[in-house]
């Protein structure tokens, strides 16, 4: 089976919810995604945590599977985030971001994982994304993220890095942001001009979105959940279920783009029902099938013949 | 074919956008309603209009082959609504309401459009909407719409209309008011447990749910614009389009329920890319058939064989 190499934070989260809070608990783009991604193919993890990283975390993320001999561990703190959300729970606001021994952090892919076909690059500085497409030796699948900090601060960069990626993964707002349009249509037409073959727009409970550069357009919901405990690693959980399936069946032709998303979303909705980690973990093969099931059917328009009649339109 | 009755209002809009601004145009529920569903079906209107009200204007409706006869025309004002959206063009801040004619109205349904089988109640005192009911008889579908207005002051009389009808017809924020909750499938249990065999909930441009009573779940994105120019009237051409569909299959099984909420979103797309009910009137049988397609298209998760075996997940 094709395997998966993640560049990204591990880090802890002090997170507030209008109805609870966690301190301290595992958390970092590269946790969620390789926890999420490993419910599909073998995943490495290429990351750095502090002296204070706790011995158990790392065990637990070896315990589900994960590669976590490129987590290197050097003098100083853990990168640490805290943030809050409000009611609606859509926008996370950081109170506090301590990034630790991740602020000096070049990470350098072991030489043993340079050829690992599906490579994730988590939101980090985007010219380090450069430098590691550098390392990287012909990845067959190359998805990136990034944040509206890098995107103000460093468009040039981000847009180099889109432009050599083949997918770009990033929230609706971060879209926008990036082609300075409301439009999302607008947006993805621009990203695509860049080069990479796809575009996945992030848009929190109200789905996400697929753009291709030869046109096609694709549109899942968001699993429908009555409960969202902490919407933190939503969108590093989606990026696991996209790569992880992409892997899993080995292509990434429209069709598995397509299904793609929808694992994604799948895994997304798991990362949501918990506070950190714990729903993404939990998250076994026959609770991402129902949950795959339930998506399918919840956008399917008909069954049998009458779907492929003209509607009824006079 | 089955034809339809609609109990609503004939307007006229002052909108203002950031970008634009348009004076006394053809507006109202049953205007938006009648234009959308008459792609579909026969369509019947029970509105009344004032002395201002231009002749014209009942011309446009009439040769767009909608019964007008139901249109009463009495001494006073015609309905005035005057609105202004923001950015976003979500949500629209009414500025002032004239409601004339209207205010003192109680419709009474003419003898030989009683037996009609399809019946909308658009937004309209739910007192009204009651005894509406009253007057039809034995309609095949009943489908009904309220505002946030009626859910708070006659909250009980609501209850009762979505009790006798077969689909309650609301947006997003009307279905988390009426439930209070903020959960949209609280809400939709909490209506459904009233009973109608079906809530359609319209998200604007995130698309619409239908809930089933017997816990079908479908999920219609909207119909992806790259403009919005005046979204007044969206939800009432989603009824149109929702209804007409159902009336020209002459079938409301969960199936067309699922086809027609896809109609509606179709109607609703006309809708809001043009000034009041130019959008709408414009759609023809061939543009909405291709906006049809493409919806469906947008949520296919992939045909062929593929699509019916599990997916990637070990």
């Amino acid at each position: 089976m094709p395997e998966i190499l993640v560049v990204g934070s591990v880090a802890y989260d002090d997170v507030q919810t209008p109805f609870d809070r966690r301190r301290d608990v595992l958390g970092g783009a590269a946790s969620y995604f390789a926890l999420a991604a490993s419910r599909y193919a073998p995943v490495h993890v290429v990351a750095v945590v502090g002296e204070d990283f706790r011995d158990t975390d790392i065990a637990r993320l070896r315990g589900e599977g994960i590669d976590v001999a490129g987590i290197e561990r050097r003098a100083g703190r853990s990168f640490r985030w805290h943030g809050r959300y409000d009611y609606d729970m859509s926008a996370a606001e950081t109170l506090h971001t301590d990034l630790g021994v991740f602020a000096e952090w070049h990470p350098i892919v072991p030489d043993d994982k340079r050829e690992v076909p599906y490579v994730f690059l988590a939101n980090i500085d985007p010219d380090i994304q450069l430098d590691l497409l550098d390392q990287v030796r012909a990845p067959k699948l190359v998805v990136m993220d990034s944040m509206n900090y890098w995107l103000e601060y460093k468009r040039d960069a981000v847009a180099k890095v889109m432009s050599r990626a083949d997918v770009v993964c990033v929230n609706e707002g971060e879209a926008r942001q990036f082609a300075q349009t409301f439009s999302i249509i607008r947006a993805a037409r621009e990203i695509l001009a860049l080069g990479p073959t796809a575009l996945v727009v992030k848009r929190g409970e109200h789905g996400a979105m697929l753009f291709l550069r030869d046109g096609g357009v694709f549109w899942s919901p968001a699993y429908p959940l009555e409960k969202v405990q902490d919407p933190t690693g939503a969108g590093d959980s989606f990026a696991g279920g996209f790569v992880g399936h992409l892997a899993s069946v080995g292509r990434t032709d429209a069709a598995e783009l397509r299904r793609a998303v929808v694992h994604g979303t799948v895994s997304a909705s798991f990362a949501v029902e918990t506070f950190s980690v714990d729903g993404v973990a939990a998250a076994t093969p026959g609770a991402v099938d129902e949950r795959y099931r339930l998506l399918r059917s919840l956008v399917d328009i008909g069954a049998g013949a009458a779907e492929d009649t003209a509607p009824g339109v006079e």
